[in-house]
């Protein structure tokens, strides 16, 4: 008997229909003689109908009022959830997150979880129950509402899991796990049976759109074990846990790729100290989050200093930078928005040597000019021209060993 | 400076557009110095689709998890109008029934309010604010959402304005107060500028679909003064408050018709104590309300006994009787769903008498056959076949003078 936070997607609730059938998958876990916590979104399309209303109420919606509108999609499909499961026979109770209650901090539409008492819970498990938590939502210490930013109820799950000491967070999608690739771009595309946290974040941050980044730095942090895996099939799908011996086998894990990134570069600055804060001080200021950051080594002491930021905030963040290039002293400013960033992730990189110029050489192979590189422990990124973003993560996984072969490591 | 709850019903609030027309309102009525309680219902057609979603979810869906569900809409609606009048660069906050709290008992889809705690939201108007509260909703001591069945938004209004000790209720809806009659039956149907609590609970009762009779109860009970109004238009509405001696000047101050009932006879039941009780009993266990009860002189130590129940409730009905029929002794059962109830309502009735004789004259001159009559203080209702209602309103409207002209007492 083991205690499940099972969390079901938009795509998974979208209409009565697929409701009962995620009613079915609840009842089967439970009559099996689990403990079921259920998590759940809203109808897919359901919150950004929502967040359409709120744009339209107001030029800057985001505000407690913003977390009261749309937060109205979780209750309705938890509340429908509990009703079928009812009517199977089955003792069944929706939460609210200020009924469980899930305590956030007050930073309306992006709250984070602060701490959450799992007491009323448990008793519903204990009286034989089966507990239905809305997603994406909790309550501030005021009692007000708040939510967790889009994708948030993959948070709510893990983070309930890690607060009840689930044994297992399942996270039922419309994907039947966390692939080697992006299956539409690369047919070959393999499913992982096991992918450590650290290259889930990695993957996650990346782009792979499987899993809430937040809610795998909750699952690394109070190590509960995540499952990803479909809604609409039985197929094994990807276990997200601790790094094991078996794991660090396998060099590169996954290719990931991300066209939502634009890219900015100041040409001729003097390179002396200070110039770097100067210029990033105020992007930061202005709520910009800069991703990768590249400066070379200098000549005649001036150097190239580029960096990417996402596409939304690119016109802002090109601005700001022109407003202070004459106090840093830049020669120009240019700005290119047709870049996507392709990745290689594997927890084994940390002990092979060879896999970053190995990656480089299959591109250059191509013709593909690498624009930027930046690496972690655990991934190497490449900006390249974004025409070649599909050619490129085919390429690289295919010279990876990533397809449907075993994957053995003289591969690399 | 007066304290004034506004309520607006689901058309008033139907679309974005709508909702910015009502924050219009509302800040007129805040600008001219008066503090202001807004209560809202959900869009209309919300709560609708949200009950066929229930239906969906269960056979019998009325239960925690069912006011889980339908609550949603009212909480979408005044976290918007609180965006669009922050908007505006007034001070607003929009509270749920658990936030401010209204206390209801636990039964669920048709809960009655216990409580209210106004100190919330006197706290909000005293800092220069706006509320913005959810009609129809409460929550109940264990801290589950309860819903106060359908129109109680009217209620949530009435309710919150006697806590709150306001000077004035308004209830917004897309009619411009309490006519005279159904102004589509009869077109010389007049607005009446004020209607007392008895007069509109008679009206309400009997099918004008302006005020849920809960509220009007409610505010009579409080003493609350009521404003009926048009959110569309500036019109002067119909004030529902205390009886006053111009009232009962008026004798007749409005027709109303119903054609949701249906009439049971039961046939020849022998007339002795207790048959009436074996009756009725089992029809209230099972939770159907029985409107007119008819019982006729008794011949040959047998008697007629007639009863309305709503046509929902008709074929339950009909049933029960026919299984206790053997039991009580009645020699038949006989069925009839094509009535309309046309009644008089005025509490001028009282101290004028041929009003009734009046009715029937008027109604038989036009060869409409009386099936039931039933009085009340200050109402007269006549049960007759559905065919006739249009003709019997206008003809009873127009023989008591309700038309546009002046009224005057020698209309009688």
């Amino acid at each position: 008997m083991a205690l499940i936070v099972q969390k079901y997607g938009g795509t998974s609730v979208g209409n009565m229909e697929r409701i009962k059938n995620v009613a079915k998958r609840v009842a089967a876990a439970h009559n099996a003689g689990n403990n079921i916590v259920v998590v759940l979104s809203a109808m897919s399309g359901e919150t950004n109908k929502l967040v359409g209303f709120t744009n339209e109420a107001s030029e800057f919606p985001i505000s407690r009022e913003y977390d009261m509108v749309i937060s109205t999609g979780e209750q309705v499909t938890i509340g429908l959830l509990a009703l079928v499961l009812r009517e199977m026979g089955l003792k069944a109770k929706s939460f609210l997150g200020s009924q469980v209650p899930i305590i956030t901090d007050s930073q309306f539409g992006s709250a984070r979880i602060e701490s959450i008492d799992g007491t009323r819970l448990l008793e519903e498990l204990n009286s034989g129950g089966i507990a239905v938590v809305a997603g994406f939502q909790g309550v501030d210490p005021n009692g007000n509402i708040t939510t967790l930013g889009r994708g948030g109820s993959d948070t709510t799950a893990v983070a309930l899991a890690a607060a009840l000491k689930a044994d297992l967070c399942e996270i039922y999608t419309d994907v039947e796990g966390v692939y080697t690739t992006d299956p539409n771009i690369c047919q070959d595309a393999r499913k992982l049976d096991k992918v450590s946290y650290d290259e889930m974040l990695e993957m996650a941050s990346l782009g792979a759109k499987v899993l809430q980044t937040r809610s795998v730095e909750f699952a690394k942090k109070y190590e509960v074990p995540v499952m990803v895996r479909s809604s609409f099939n039985d197929a094994q799908g990807t276990l997200v846990c601790k790094e094991d011996t078996e794991m660090e086998k396998v060099v590169v894990s996954g290719i990931t790729y991300n066209k939502g990134e634009a890219k900015i570069s100041v040409l001729r600055v003097p390179d002396r100290p200070g110039i770097a804060a100067k210029l990033f001080r105020p992007l930061t200021e202005a709520g910009i989050n800069v991703d990768m950051i590249v400066q070379n080594i200098s000549h005649d002491a001036h150097t190239d200093l580029t960096f990417t930021v996402t596409n939304t905030d690119f016109k802002r963040a090109f601005k700001i930078v022109q407003d202070i290039s004459g106090e840093i002293g830049a020669k120009d400013i240019v700005g290119d928005t047709n870049i996507a960033k392709i990745s290689i992730v594997g927890a084994g990189m940390r002990s092979h040597a060879g896999v970053a110029s190995k990656m480089f050489d299959v591109l250059s192979g191509e013709g593909i000019n690498i624009q930027m590189i930046s690496t972690s422990e655990i991934k190497i990124s490449c900006v390249v021209d974004v025409k070649y973003t599909e050619l490129a993560v085919r390429v690289l996984h295919e010279a990876f060993g990533l397809g449907k072969q075993e994957v053995t490591e003289e591969m690399v």
